[in-house]
């Protein structure tokens, strides 16, 4: 017998991975919670269906989601994590030794308990006593936040759903307060490239830009994504994310990654035109 | 009824596309060739079943193939193309009033009829006078000229098949013989995620290393080709592909792209460590 997944990256699109097995499927209160192993890309997790993460290929996500705010303000000691229960955002936050405090706020305890489970390699860091995990609507969360992070990271799924509220200009309103007068915010924003994600990410950044100083978009190969052509949005109080960089200060840390560095950091930002012109209309 | 296109990426991925008509399915001396049409993609085109170029996205590949060396030596006058059948990097390079002269060179004169007549898109410039098309074998062609061209553009297949010998040593070496004192070439150079790609790749790149005293790579992504993280090699004589940039005189010819721009052009060799991994090894 052959087992395949199918993931409709449009009505007209599919892509498919062949399943050794399926190690979870999982019904929460908030959504279908599936873990699959697979010869390509080890295991991956998907939510109603969508994929979240596989083991080859989430270090991309989770580097790049992580290390581009830490170099622009490498001096952050708290950061405020929304979403991430599968603990890769936050096994990345790990390696700095000087934060001192990661809130991380997942509405699905059922996510980090299947995680810690079955994918130890992302949820690995979940443990680090600096970690705080509340299992709250990220939304109701941040809004008695004032003045309290470094950095927030929206490390959410795609805006239906349990994630919705996250791409909403309330919630990036809250997420501004609860920043300091250097804050910076980084949030999943989805792909610039077929019609329904690039018509999301426009908004997102729409939302975010009416909120923020500054707030624009880089991009990353995702490769177990729709169209691998993927954008996070960067949106700050103070800093630009490429002149405001600290390469130097950075690359003495000595962290060790397999996407990230610092001449890529300013490459990411570096945008193709039909990519500025979705987020300038 | 439905129909659907299906390519193996791996042997356990598969990308499918829905497909409305078949609009050309030929058995030429050297491949299969199909041309379908789809509501996602537009039409598109497939040699011995893999794919080569759909209309909404073709433009990534021609324009990185043609602009990042056209902008390292705005100069260029004598432009060598290998393969690139479909018409879309000749289209790029006549969008320069200043060259003179496009050899274009590809095996299989099918594959240039049927574009011309399913793919006008592409095929557009073809009947520029400034271009001609020699129906031959590259690695043949291209072992008689000396010191001819400014620029060899190799828009290949994959390292099997027809493609095959457009990444051998033997074939870069009459390349850069065919190459003046301050000459490019660029090459269709795989992608660096899945491991055959990647293993054909790293090949690539070593044997470009072994004839030109400067050859890398720079990244792009199409989101029709296996991961949709894709990579062209950047190989010469003399110039590096960043400090030699020359973004004012690029930007002054006011050439229109959709990807394509000079700060983009940089970006595109600033690269994720595992790629450098990869090509250093």
């Amino acid at each position: 017998m052959e087992l395949w997944y199918t993931e409709e990256h449009t009505k007209n699109v599919r892509f498919s991975i062949k399943v050794d097995k399926q190690l979870v499927s999982f019904k929460s209160e908030f959504q279908r919670i599936d873990i699959f192993e697979s010869k390509e890309f080890g295991r991956f997790l998907t939510l109603d269906g969508f994929m979240m993460l596989t083991e080859k290929d989430e270090f991309i996500y989770h580097e790049m989601i992580t290390h581009v705010p830490m170099a622009v303000n490498p001096n952050a000691k708290k950061i405020l994590v929304i979403g991430a229960g599968d603990g890769g955002t936050v096994r990345e936050l790990a390696k700095y030794d000087h934060i001192e405090k990661i809130d991380m706020v997942e509405i699905d305890k059922a996510v980090v308990d299947l995680c810690r489970e079955f994918l130890p390699s992302t949820a690995c860091k979940l443990e680090d006593k600096r970690v705080n995990i509340y299992y709250e609507d990220g939304l109701k969360f941040v809004r008695s936040k004032h003045n309290e992070y470094d950095i927030v990271i929206v490390d959410s799924t795609d805006p239906f759903g349990p994630g919705e509220d996250l791409f909403t200009r309330e919630f990036y309103g809250n997420c501004f307060n609860a920043l300091k007068d250097d804050g910076i915010l980084v949030n999943q924003h989805e792909s610039p490239y077929y019609e329904a994600d690039a018509i999301a990410s426009k908004r997102a950044n729409k939302q975010l830009k009416a909120v923020f100083p500054f707030a624009t978009v880089y991009q990353l190969h995702i490769p177990t994504y729709p169209s691998g052509h993927w954008l996070f949005g960067f949106a700050s109080k103070k800093y630009n994310p490429v002149t405001d960089l600290k390469a130097d200060i950075w690359n003495s840390f000595g962290i060790k990654t397999k996407y990230y560095n610092t001449e890529l950091h300013k490459g990411a930002f570096a945008l193709p035109n039909y990519v500025k012109e979705l987020i300038s209309e």
